[in-house]
């Protein structure tokens, strides 16, 4: 194995969001990209952080490599600290055209749930959410 | 408003147990409950616990009705913790054939991101889970 998976820490979210923005763009969808890394730094290393994260280091020789398995690695580590805080489901999501992504979760026995029991994915954002929360119920 | 709203506690997860099971069985899915009040106890009322939630307290006498605009008065309720949190988004997730859900979602200005960019949710659990833990680099 030429890299290393390692917990992410508040100096890594330069790098994180660098790559956010690589795979908006990838997914055709760069505008929606809103965070920026102050913000990584503030929702992931605080008290409660919002979110954990792993980060593969690949030494300079191995960089332009392609399929050397560092997507698989990191995935599966995702998998190993998720049972280890006792959880019994790993979700993601992925897009219809992605056909490469989606046939290798399919072939590491995930179960597509859009297809299978048609789960859609809802979103409330902007002015949407704003006037949503205006509404909440006064104590 | 013929309902209050608060945070849960410790001692509400065996009515929300109760009610995980109700919403599971109007999906069609019951066996797919498998979480314990113990469980949300434990996962909700920990140090960085893994989720929050907040419950509707309803008086007696009004407990019958239907239309009463609790489910309306939770959404907001979430979006407003969302927003006090500087949150962006709210996502959640609806079945295909849940007309009245997907309706009430889409008037409040909801985007379904299946439809309109093409998301699928993605599944692993069980023994596809365990083998792709296994399979992590090791330290």
């Amino acid at each position: 194995m030429n890299f290393k998976i390692r917990a992410a820490t508040k100096e890594d979210c330069k790098e994180i969001s660098r790559m956010i923005l690589e795979l908006a763009v990838f997914e055709k969808m760069p505008d929606q990209v809103k965070i920026s890394h102050e913000e990584l730094e503030r929702d992931g290393f605080c008290q409660n952080p919002f979110f954990e994260c792993l980060v593969a280091e690949v030494p300079e020789e191995n960089k332009s490599k392609e399929g050397n398995g560092i997507g698989k690695g990191l995935l599966s580590k995702v998998a190993e600290v998720g049972k280890k805080k006792q959880c019994v489901r790993l979700q993601l999501s992925v897009l219809d055209w992605n056909t490469p992504a989606r046939d290798f979760y399919a072939a590491k026995g995930a179960l597509d749930l859009t297809d299978s029991e048609g789960w859609h994915f809802i979103r409330f954002d902007n002015q949407n959410l704003d006037h949503l929360a205006n509404e909440a119920p006064k104590d």
